[in-house]
């Protein structure tokens, strides 16, 4: 991400926080380039971008204005899911998700970060550098809960969701994955009933079957996330063990739940003595900074779970997750040991380094901006390329657009005409245990946004585009 | 292992082996300097060590003959078990068996290998290596069942234990402790019972624990493994669902099962229709060469599901194994995939680097022989520095030593004494669902035995003859 089109991410997020309301003045080339310490150029190229992304017009002789921008295309629609206890299928169409991506694929399906960033070189290097200095044994972390300084250095980044945490608090997992599967298998036997956000991440979805747990959809606002007057209904109708949210920067539906709710919620739980697991994965990468105040960091009993990794801020390929299991430690422990035993420790005394040396932290920043910027992007191309009525969620991080089409397009049937292109999408039927999604898809915006790329979107709507003409 | 000790193994295990009968004339020094290629002073040199060991005696002027051995100490009991279903306890007793080490401490108890052999140079290497010259995006293995020029890798490792496969019977995981639970979860429910057995390895019983299973214990001979006759009786009675067994280099016996009673063991299980599970994590540090073949290569039903790590060949901190999972496969995908996701990709590129350069052969060759020699040795201590009466294991295999002491020691008072003279030992009561084994111990003879685990080892036998004493 260039200088430009990072000033350009902070004007268009100021805009969007209301800091700066529509019609407005906004500061002057000359101030911005002092208060940001840019060249006028530099100013000049970002404002021409926001131009073109319609955030600000120019008026002769005035400077730059907070622009009516052009309609927003909608936000999905909040699915009133009949509330009822649901087995769980789908694993084959998973499994054709996780499949490798062959060579020259398009591939828009994946909820991989982008790990061709500068900013990791550090990350290599301490790899390398590491195995070269050590012996094997420095790899051994014979300790179950995983390396010491590893849980020191998460615990001080928890400060930025509101934890006061210290190593003691954190188990290391093999990726949030395992976090998550520990967490479930900490609070619930199989045949318990699990309430969960609809739609909600697959491998989520998968866990709970694999585990033989039944699950719940609670409807769930794309703006706001999860219904907390349905989930009360819920509570006291059903047996309900355990609530598996993702409150920050949700997946697939991108949105950071309000503060308010994340008190209602907890209040909820707290009343019927029902755990939360919290799945923070893509927290740290909300746009809006200081991110959102996690679960976890409001609760005073205990009985909020913190699941987490490092798969989405780094790389998914270290395989180092967290999580803090509150007063659930000691199972969470035996869990960790007869799930995998410790987690490899070569990975973990490299991010101990990157974190130590500052580097996370830049990166992080870094990724956030090259996000928020391509998701700006992505949203245009979609709402330029796809048909009218298409609804597309507003992102508050990560790098996931969720998008709605018309209820007589089958993404299924969308992906399989994709392939012949080699592009891949993820279909919405895989977020949901009952079906509602089949006319929904997850695009992946994390890397740079390539002319190539932006011609598969365009193919993408052209195909939708034509289906829809079939059909009439 | 230097020459002298290298050739002295071989020799020690042909007598062993019945090769040369107690008594008959061994090759002439001059014979063996040239079969091996060493100098007289290296063949001298093994002899003094093998007369040393009681292996062989000098007569003068007619060279080395097999010795008539001290009496070897006996074999641990077998135990003849109540055949019950068990739930398991002794959970807080293996947490403490897996805490870090203390600085200083002499840590017997864990069944760690030696990773600090010269022969693993290579692999931190090719971690270094490959972690220098590519970028993240090489880890990131989106292939949910691992790097597949691993599992060719294995495929053709496996040739060795008598299996033909190929990279498509074969799931890599995090450590086989993963793949065992993968295994477990393809095949029975929370609730169902499992044969395994007695004593077995610790983490297996935690594991049926912790997926909510119930365990059958079954009478192991320190000798020849599982009793196929009670298990038949077991089979009878009890609706078992699997057998877990190890049948070559049994941890902790450190048996390898005769070839008869395997092949017994699999018609019983097929005449049953009950799954195997079969743990072949120290397989390839069986002394004898070639390795014994595994229940999995005698079986054509797909209904014996093999499970492997490189954690006792490499280490246990690269967090890499395998499953060959037989007609599970699909199952054991699905499974793989909520455990952990896929797992890292660094340490598997790095061991199909240190495979495919001959080095991985080379060192659990060279493993092979270091393991064996200090098998005869911790054997020699033991037997000298222990109370007479003492049963000890006879490995065939690894580095796990199994001792039966006295029915009035308490190897968990033992342990504790230990602690205050930083020695740590494994007690025997966590290898058994219901005791029996309070006053056993398993010892690790895998690093070098310096005269500091000698003086260690004197210690613990003083501990106990006092013991014995005060009790009398």
């Amino acid at each position: 991400m260039t200088r430009y089109q990072y000033l350009a991410s902070v004007i268009s997020q100021r805009i969007e926080q209301g800091l700066y309301p529509v019609g407005v003045r906004l500061p002057s080339i000359r101030v911005l380039s002092k208060e940001h310490g840019v060249s006028i150029t530099t100013v000049q190229q970002a404002y021409r971008e926001l131009e073109e992304q319609q955030w600000v017009e120019a008026r002769a002789k005035s400077g730059y204005f907070v622009a009516h921008r052009k309609i927003r295309p909608e936000l999905p629609a909040c699915c009133n899911a009949t509330q009822c206890s649901l087995t769980i299928p789908q694993w084959d169409r998973v499994l054709e998700m996780v499949n490798p991506v062959k060579t020259g694929e398009i591939a828009l399906g994946f909820a991989a970060p982008d790990i061709t960033s500068s900013s990791l070189k550090p990350l290599t290097q301490a790899l390398s550098r590491i195995s070269q200095r050590h012996s094997l044994r420095a790899f051994d972390d014979e300790d179950i809960r995983g390396c010491a300084e590893l849980r020191e250095q998460i615990a001080r980044l928890l400060i930025d969701s509101g934890s006061h945490m210290d190593a003691s608090d954190i188990l290391i997992t093999d990726g949030c994955r395992e976090a998550l599967s520990i967490a479930l298998r900490c609070i619930c036997k199989p045949g318990d009933l699990v309430a969960v956000e609809k739609p909600s991440f697959h491998a989520g979805i998968q866990l709970l079957h694999g585990l033989g747990m039944n699950l719940l959809e609670i409807p769930t606002d794309p703006a706001a996330g999860i219904s907390v007057d349905a989930l009360e209904l819920a509570l006291e109708q059903w047996p309900i063990k355990a609530i598996l949210v993702t409150p920050t920067v949700n997946n697939p539906l991108g949105f950071s739940m309000p503060v308010e709710r994340r008190r209602a919620l907890l209040r909820l739980a707290q009343e019927h003595d029902v755990a939360i697991i919290e799945d923070d994965t893509y927290g740290e990468l909300s746009y809006p900074y200081p991110r959102p105040a996690s679960l976890t960091s409001m609760d005073d009993t205990g009985n909020v779970l913190l699941c987490s990794s490092f798969s989405k801020t780094l790389a998914p390929g270290l395989r180092v997750g967290w999580m803090a299991p509150g007063s659930y430690m000691n199972r969470a422990i035996h869990m960790k040991y007869i799930s995998s035993g410790p987690t490899a420790g070569l990975p973990q005394l490299a991010i101990v380094d990157f974190i130590k040396q500052g580097h996370y932290l830049q990166h992080v920043r870094r990724m956030r901006s090259q996000y928020q910027h391509n998701r700006d992007l992505m949203t245009r191309w979609v709402s330029d390329f796809f048909p009218c009525g298409t609804r597309i969620s507003r992102p508050q991080g990560g790098f996931l657009l969720w998008v709605e089409l018309d209820k007589r397009i089958d993404a299924q049937w969308l992906n399989e005409k994709l392939s012949e292109l080699n592009i891949s999408i993820a279909i919405g039927a895989v977020f949901a245990a009952a079906g509602r999604y089949d006319s929904c898809l997850r695009l992946n915006y994390a890397r740079e946004l390539t002319d190539e790329i932006k011609q598969a979107i365009r193919q993408i709507g052209r195909l939708i585009q034509r289906r829809m003409d079939e059909n009439e």
